[in-house]
């Protein structure tokens, strides 16, 4: 079969070097270009600095950066793109791409609240693909984002209780200083420190939580309504965002209930058996001090899915309210592997 | 004046050198014995490692400890212990200092909950301090309590708005490696990690506030009632213990309304002018990002004061919701610190 | 092929946790027997704390632990022991083991300056398994050591150019937390700090070379003569053990000479291929601010001896004088994996 | 006394708000003007980022921010100027300030190799002050230099024992991140990791103490010729450079008599009771795992004077080998400090 070409954009930065790392040998994609600021034009890979470990992989070396110029990327044969820009780059460039027929999975927040733009995270609501055909109609390519590192983690922990009918939330994160991208944080800043607020964070958790879980009608999600509070919140880790979880449902359950959900959770027929969907996705731990970064953030089998499930601990539950924390990795799930995901469902569904 | 003979037990730990540091030159303490496990005896405290800088003061470097044994710190005529003991070690040794006469000022969990010893946090409760006359009259020495350091910054971020009618709370805290003593947590299991479970933090946290607040009749306490739901996670971080605070009151207010009651706060008449009593027990900051251990964990004037103060930040009120986030000294306000105001308030009352 | 059964002893610590992962699949040893402290006898593997990341296989959940008792290993069939306990408790057990007709392979120090028994680096000094066949003449099983860690990445760094005539060595170490295995350091010891003194580690680093380098003669081993400097200072990391290294030669030399000996460096015939080999045990970077441990520790191949090379950069030379950085892997290469080479050895040798 | 105005430029980076600390209540300067980048003009202190922890003193958080115009701070009658400025911005300005008159004390690294320019450590070369008569012969004003945080801590070390004829020194650091500025590294570059190498910073250490202990003749400093060999390494730590150091004499010594040249050391009288200076500027302990940062980074008497002091242990010495550890503040002996001082001795000795 031959692959189909793909570009990864920001290919300086964390997400950038980590679609490389998970596109090492894919069985659809093959990437054949990248970009980075056009200062880097003409510049090979391997002369980057690798930011994180393995973000250079041997295979793609050699790679010449171009200048993101959807022309060159089209002359090129260019069909996808994996976006790691930062947001005030990505807009313009996404939507001329999109444009100009190019199938755009991007991890930027930029589009993530477009009307016609979906947060997929295929699992929860692959039936929202149903926007990009929409799209399509109108400029050939399309945008389809995945969601921000915490909103991802905090819904797919959601995903096998959907049906409890939770009616509020309050949450507090735990977030590692990989989600602010590199350079990101200064170390004297956080280095034995906790910063309790990350720029605009809050808002997207709540926003997107809602539009991710929303129906769609008439072209448009109408997203689910519920109360969120949340805390988002800084501290000295590396990889994995954890999360306190508070839900309040509208009736009651129990411990060996939601447990059992948990356990039984089997990811949707349209999700299964993609390259880099894990079979199981979400994950419990009875262990009374898991889940930790150290440990979990690797999680997912089969080996290509490793960061790609999310797991459930301390699960407590009484009458109305059940509590939890869970962990994910917010540079594979929560950024460059809930792209390539999106990108193997659109494949599947015949969208690429 | 002739100050009043006391002795530091637990001086090895964390918090036996804090309450060194903070019983350096104190106007009405002296300190003139300490122990530790009877395998110190005889040593002097300048052969002891310093596990906080500064814990082995100067000024008491010469100090010969005596096995635990209140017989001898009768014979020198010790009226106070400041009791720094792990709890397993500390019921027992406490118990008896009481019974011999001697006024025990303790940061070990053990007495917490006995029905005549008080958890005292004087801005909070210092009429409290009825029992220890209770306790007098049964045993001539008696026992107070200062609470576990996460439910002690809890608990003074509350104090402002006490009569807001606060019905439920959902807290998840950040706390820092100093609160679990010295050698306390292994470098290995907690750097660049996060661990979502502190051994009995929890219900510490959920019964100690209820207490705190609670009112006393027939010489009992009667604790508050409320709802309170609390996960308590370690953080890579040495000292400051950060809190995510979620408020849930009977009836509506306004962020000014709230606001003004942290920024008007005073300190009861019985607490203001004690040697280690804050002037602004509970500061306020505007800051988005604020506060942060790093920069806030040693607030408090005057200088004998300094860590003894907490600090609200990121306040946020919608009707009958209330957020903010609170950060407080573990190992000063939260544990020796809170014990010196304890005696000192003992003292201006005339209990010692 | 029938696998010969092993044992692996300490297997609640960091070392023998990697031992495990090192082994799972091994196409020569099964291991079938663990051991640990005699409290843990009858418990499974799957019930102790996994103190590294994937150090309890799934391989070998459901491993029971046996009390630390030769006989009961002797009537499991067990042929070889792979040792990780700590050097105290590991002078008899491995006496003991070794006099039953036990092949041991230990990272403990506690037989390394026996005087006939080996610290085997293959690529250094095979020839010194000698000394395993006269230990068998008198005791049927013999005694084999890895190197101390630290002495393991300097020997290594200095194989390339081993012919130069080194005639005095400067070294400092930056040595990470991991090497004092588990517990090991409080965090609170080393968070945000730097200690200038590793128990008895200078000693080991300048013995240990000599008798690496060493020649046999009469069943015994004369030391190679060197002055050697070492300062050995213990740094907030987790795994990864860098060494500044400065060099005086009897003899000039210069850039391109040094720089070629690493690049062109290949391991001898007796080592290459065995299954924890790596390719290239020596490996070069100019890169102006490498190696570094976050990036380079686990560099090695075959997927099987990630970690079992070293990196050598900042390589300078001026006339008599060669300095450069080394940073090695002190879990695999300077301790389970050290020992698993061994044991391939001993086995290609027919000692096994 | 009318104190003398002075300016403290870089006043929103780790130096400047270092210097802002020390000049809180400084009995000889008054600190009356700040300046940072133009684009801060017009704004007051108290609206920038602390980056060091009281950083922004209440004292001087009204002062409203210059632009860098040499004019403006004539016209405020600003006779001393103490530059925290980044090198490339450094030079210029500072060149300008002295040719109008001004007093430069300065951290940064432009102007330290200039001939007529001496890089004052005050105990060590009080005497290079000399140079500074002869700038302001042509020009009004004069430059006088901080050294390299690195050199300083390694020249301090130095002093005691500068008459022991040292041959040749072969010097590893284990430098802080606060010796890169704000931001300066990325938490995601430094955290768990070891980086050899910092941009020029081993050219710096080699020319700058040769400087230092250089003598002046006909104006121009003669440098000391030493064979000096320094890796500047960079590890996990905010505050403190440690240097491994190894020196070669010319002739043999033995323990007691350098332990004793450092136990006597005294200041000489042209420094002594400056207000910055250390009664003790090079302190000695003999237990064998200190210093270490976490307690040894805020030596120095009286209160003024903490950070002053640099600490020597593992005092090692066999023949012509002297080894030993060393720690020192870099942001205040290092930096900050350093310049204070050095405009203190000017004022004793009536340049200002």
């Amino acid at each position: 079969m031959n692959k189909i070409n793909c570009a990864v954009l920001g290919a300086t930065g964390v997400v950038g070097q980590h679609f490389l790392k998970l596109l090492v040998a894919h069985p659809t994609f093959e990437v054949t270009a990248i970009c980075a600021s056009d200062a880097r034009a003409g510049k090979k890979l391997s002369e980057m600095k690798e930011v994180v470990p393995g973000g250079i992989p041997q295979e793609f070396a050699d790679l010449v950066f171009d200048p993101m110029d959807v022309d060159i990327l089209a002359s090129k044969n260019v069909q996808v793109i994996f976006s790691g820009l930062p947001a005030d780059v990505a807009r313009d460039v996404e939507s001329n791409a999109a444009q100009n027929g190019i199938k755009v999975f991007s991890n930027a927040g930029s589009h993530r609240m477009d009307a016609d733009v979906p947060i997929l995270i295929p699992e929860i609501n692959h039936y929202q693909i149903e926007l990009l055909r929409i799209q399509q109609q109108k400029k050939q390519g399309f945008i389809a984002c995945n969601a921000n590192c915490t909103t991802t983690g905090l819904t797919m922990a959601l995903l096998p209780f959907i049906d409890l009918n939770i009616k509020r939330m309050v949450v507090a994160s735990y977030q590692a200083v990989s989600g602010a991208g590199y350079p990101g944080l200064p170390v004297m800043d956080i280095s034995n420190n906790v910063i309790p607020y990350i720029n605009n964070e809050e808002p997207k958790v709540c926003r997107e939580t809602g539009k991710i879980f929303g129906h769609v009608e008439n072209g448009t999600i109408i997203p689910r309504e519920w109360e969120i509070f949340a805390h988002c919140i800084r501290v000295p880790t590396i990889v994995g965002h954890m999360i306190s979880v508070h839900l309040e449902l509208d009736g009651s359950t129990d411990y060996d209930t939601v447990a059992g959900l948990i356990r039984n959770y089997l990811p949707p027929a349209e999700v299964a058996g993609l390259p880099t969907a894990p079979e199981k996705p979400v994950l419990f731990t009875e262990q009374q001090d898991r889940p930790q970064p150290r440990y979990d953030v690797d999680l997912g089998t089969p080996e290509r899915a490793k960061g790609m499930a999310v797991i459930i601990g301390r699960l407590e539950v009484n009458k109305n309210i059940v509590r939890f924390v869970t962990l994910s990795n917010n540079l594979v799930r929560g950024a460059a592997g809930g792209s390539v995901l999106n990108a193997e469902l659109a494949y599947r569904l015949k969208l690429i």
